[in-house]
This record gives structure tokens, C-alpha cells and sequence, in this order.
């Protein structure tokens, strides 16, 4: 097992992709204590809500005063989501989100269309228009998400030609405007990659950019999000969107199949018996969990946190 | 990806490990049902119930009335597990048993001790006395469990020496009484592995004994499940026990410790998708999910069954 990194890096995103289809939505004060436990356990870079319409995502809506009311600590970053200009607007205007200079795409037009209302063509047109805007912030843009990259539920997969050409046009894009892409997110936004698609997918992108920082956003709808993770470090990716319980299902029943992103504390298990470093303290990880199930009001889908660590038997 | 195997055998334990922690107890017709499900989707091993103590495990009481109901199909084996020569004694007695010629160690001490009332050593010095049993009804002992093989809740992480040593000592014993070890099931009875466990395990196995056949037997307590068998499969291990949607998990919050088998669509799932045969039509197998949720009275683990296939993406 040579070929598993010596670190990863978790990038909790339970406050945000978690709880956003969560039914109750939780008070400030309550996201204040939830993002201070994830703090606690040693996690670096929490994403602690999104600048979205509120009327589409009532959970989301008290973001800005989340952030003011945060007690920042050094060394963390707290991150933000935004996916329009207004978004961008309002997290620069609040002053307190750690920013990054992200571009964001979804390899699937069906599902870009119903989200943004935008088709792929005209994501792409819009790219010079945030560079700019981040430029006038004094951010540079050096990050690229790419959405539903594995596969979709209204197109079905998604080809890996696709998803290397739309990183290229991004890049000359990029290019185009004086930076530089260093930072590419690959989602599995609806959980269809298996450890196979990972491997073959990161090889291809690591084979033709060997320079750039891969993350992947896993999602456990057909239980393969720790198996996807464990594929994508053997391939040297050192990057994870995660979530604290495995949040992110939905709990009605009618609603089954949308699934939680992969679960933190899950994966940082695995790490840890592999011995990779990820900097967290499995067991406080653990009682943020459980803290975030007692705000949520419901069981989550975590297993360590049923099952138990393995800490008391470390030496 | 060269390494992983064209075929993967699936052997479903749900009718056996799955039912004997649930609560509500099955009626024998239900569980006629349950595995005439199953096999509809193509498993082609069920392991049916257990001949044990019926009062020590009221679930598996009507194991020898539920073998007599079955109409079994040709092309399945109906397993069973037994794990003292009384049960062995009625598994024979019943008749229409398909026997394996098994025997059984745990590489916890502890662990041992609390199950059967023996020590590991009195259970090697037993082995004789099983292969003899086992000859005189015509079978061969040809295969060996070892439970507990990679951690216990009792004594911690259990050495790979440890395991090997007993595989060696099993085999010398077998030599010794004119049969030959080619089955070895490795179990992960409380779901303390990890990828990185599984290969080095499975690795050093197969580098002193290249042609056992190895199965795991794997339990999703800490969500490596999944990701454990995939280690499994790139190390060339081509059998594993796993149970219908997960079942095996204690419906009682107060038991949440006790986590269910890897689930048996979520592994066809993962072999599906990265191009290994399972023989199984994971839609019907789904379905067999659907039929045990309902069985049971309460939900299951399975994701699948929630996320839903992607048969209808396939051409």
C-alpha cells in the first residue's frame, strides 16, 4: 500500500451540502456550536454555509450572520458556496468567508439547465465575468468544480472525454485571462462513480495535469463513497469534501434516494487504519457527530459513530 | 485496473446472519419467501439458517422445518452453519442440507471462550474429531473459518501471525488425517478492517498457500465494508459473504454497536460497475431488499435499494 498518501485533507462540508436538505432548519446559534465541535475535532476547512437564494434554501438563509457570529480560529478556513454573482457579491460584502476563486461547471446539460438555468456553452461564456469580479476583489481565480462528472440522473454517465475537455476549455479560458487552474473538484454529485470510474478518471487527469490539485465531492447513494475515496488516494488524490454523519440524506422516506455526501468520520476512520494522517481526533469527530444528530433531530447514516473507533486500542 | 477479477462469487448469509439478531421472528413460510427471492436474482449460495441452540437463538429454531419447505432449485446450494458436532449431527439429520465440509477457529481468545466454552487450543484439539465426523457421513473436510480474523471488541487487533500460525496449525492437523485445506474464510466478524488490512492479509496468505481459495466474510460496523472487499478483489479474492440489504444491524438504538454484514446489492452494484461478473440481476435482488425490509418490519442499511440502480443507463 505504498501508493496511499502519507496525508489527507478533509474538507468538511456538513454545515453547508448536509444540512441544506435538512427539514429543520437550525437556528444561528446552533450552526455557531455545530461548526465550533467540527472545529474542535481538527478539522482545517470547514464549509459553513452558502450565499443561494434563501427562498430556495431556507436553511441557507442566516449564512451571512452564521459567519459574523463564527468565532474564526487561526488555521481554519471557513469556507462558503456561491453559484451566481449576487452569491459572489454577498460573500465579499460579509468580509469574514475565507474566499476562494472557484469556477464552477457540470458536465451534464440537463442538470446545469434545471439548477442554473444556464446551458454548459454559456457557463463557459460567463467564466471571464467572474474572473473579473474576483480580480476586482483582489482574489485570484485558480479552483474548478466540475458537477455530476461521473454521472447523472437525467443523463446517465457521463463520459471522461467530456469531463477532460471541459477542464481544457476552462484552463484556456483561465488562460485567456492571465491565471492559472491549480485546484480542480471532481463531484460525484449523485453517487454513480464506482472505484473503477476513480481510478481511471484521476489517472487520466493526473497523466495529462500532473500539477493539479485534485479534490473529489463523494455522495454514498449506492455505498460506494469510502471505496470511491480509498480508489481515488491510491491514485495520490489527498483531497475530500465530506460530511459529519454521513448528513446529507434526506430523512423522509418519500425523499430515500437522495443520499448523504461520504461521511467524515467514516473515511477518517479508514485513513487511520491506513495510516494516513488527517490531523483529526477520531473520538471528538465522533462527538460532533452525535452532536449534529441531536440538532438535526434524526439517526444519521454514520457508522463509526454506532459502530465505535478503534482509539483505546492504540498504543 | 487489470488486477481485479473477471467473476465474483457472492455467497448470501442474510436468512442466517442477517435474521438471527432481528427482533421479530420470521415464520417459516416468510423465510421460504425471503430465499426463493433471493435466488430469483441469481444468488447462487444461500446460506439458509443455522443449527444451533434454539434457545440460545430463537430466530434460527426452525431451521430443519424451513430446509423441508424449501423447493430448491437446481444450481443453488442451500448452505447452513453449524458450530458444535450436535448441530453438525442435525444438519445431517435433516437431510436436504447442502454440507460443507467446514471447520471453524477464532483468533480471539476471549472471543472464543464467550462463544463455545473453548479455547482456541481445545478447538484445534476438537479438529480430528470433526474431520472423522464429517468422513463418516461421506464429506470431506476441505474448508476452514477463521472469525474474528482481523480485530475483536475483546482483545484488540488481532496480529497476522497470529492467523497465519492457526491456518498452518488447521492444515498440519488436516495433512495429519488424510484431508486437504482448500477453502479458507477470513472474517471480519466485528468489522475492525481496513483496505490496507485486507491486502496485506490477503497478500501474505496467498503468497505461502497460492491455491487456497480464499472468501472473505466482511461487516460494515465502521463503513469500510465496501471499500474492503474492492482491496479484497484487487488482491484476487473472488468469493464474499454478504447479506441482502445490509441486514444484520440491531434495530434497537441501545445496540446500535452491532452493524450488519456487507450488503449483498451494494457489493453487485460495485462489482457491476467495475466490469465483474456476479451472475446476479440487481434489479430482482432489489427487490429481494424490499421483500426483507418488509420481513423485518424496519428499515435497512442498504444504499441501493434507496439510490436505486443504474440499469435503465445501460445498453
Amino acid at each position: 500500500m505504498s501508493d496511499l498518501p502519507k496525508r489527507v485533507e478533509m474538507i468538511e462540508v456538513g454545515p453547508r451540502d448536509g444540512l441544506q436538505i435538512e427539514p429543520r432548519v437550525l437556528s444561528t446559534d446552533d450552526k455557531v456550536r455545530m461548526v465550533d465541535v467540527l472545529a474542535d475535532s481538527g478539522l482545517r476547512q470547514i464549509e459553513v454555509g452558502s450565499f443561494v437564494n434563501p427562498k430556495a434554501v431556507p436553511q441557507m438563509a442566516d449564512t451571512s450572520e452564521l459567519f459574523n457570529k463564527l468565532e474564526k480560529r487561526p488555521g481554519i478556513r471557513y469556507r462558503a458556496l456561491w453559484l451566481n454573482p449576487k452569491g459572489l457579491e454577498r460573500a465579499l460584502a460579509n468580509g469574514r468567508v475565507d474566499m476562494d476563486g472557484k469556477l464552477t461547471l457540470t458536465a451534464s446539460e440537463t442538470f446545469v439547465k434545471r439548477n442554473t438555468n444556464r446551458s454548459i456553452e454559456e457557463t463557459l461564456a460567463q467564466m471571464p465575468v467572474w474572473i473579473q469580479t474576483y480580480r476586482d476583489a483582489g482574489i485570484e481565480a485558480d479552483s474548478l468544480g466540475v458537477m455530476a462528472a461521473f454521472g447523472c440522473n437525467f443523463e446517465g454517465y457521463i463520459p471522461e472525454e467530456k469531463v477532460i475537455g471541459l477542464i481544457a476549455r476552462t484552463m484556456a479560458i483561465m488562460e485567456e485571462h492571465d491565471c492559472t487552474l491549480r485546484h480542480l473538484s471532481l463531484a460525484d454529485t449523485m453517487g454513480w462513480g464506482s472505484p473503477s470510474q476513480m481510478k481511471s478518471m484521476v489517472g487520466k487527469v493526473r497523466d495529462k495535469w500532473p500539477d493539479l490539485q485534485i479534490k473529489l465531492h463523494l455522495h454514498d447513494t449506492r455505498g460506494c463513497a469510502v471505496a470511491n475515496a480509498v480508489a481515488a488516494m491510491e491514485m495520490g488524490v489527498t483531497e475530500f469534501d465530506s460530511a459529519v454523519g454521513g448528513l446529507g440524506g434526506c430523512p423522509f422516506a418519500g425523499h430515500k434516494g437522495a443520499a448523504g455526501n461520504v461521511c467524515t468520520e467514516d473515511l477518517v476512520f479508514a485513513c487511520g487504519e491506513m495510516g494516513i494522517d488527517t490531523g483529526i481526533d477520531l473520538d471528538a469527530l465522533v462527538e460532533a457527530a452525535r452532536l449534529t444528530e441531536t440538532l438535526v433531530g434524526h439517526e444519521l447514516p454514520g457508522k463509526v459513530m454506532k459502530g465505535g473507533t478503534l482509539n483505546r486500542w492504540k498504543h
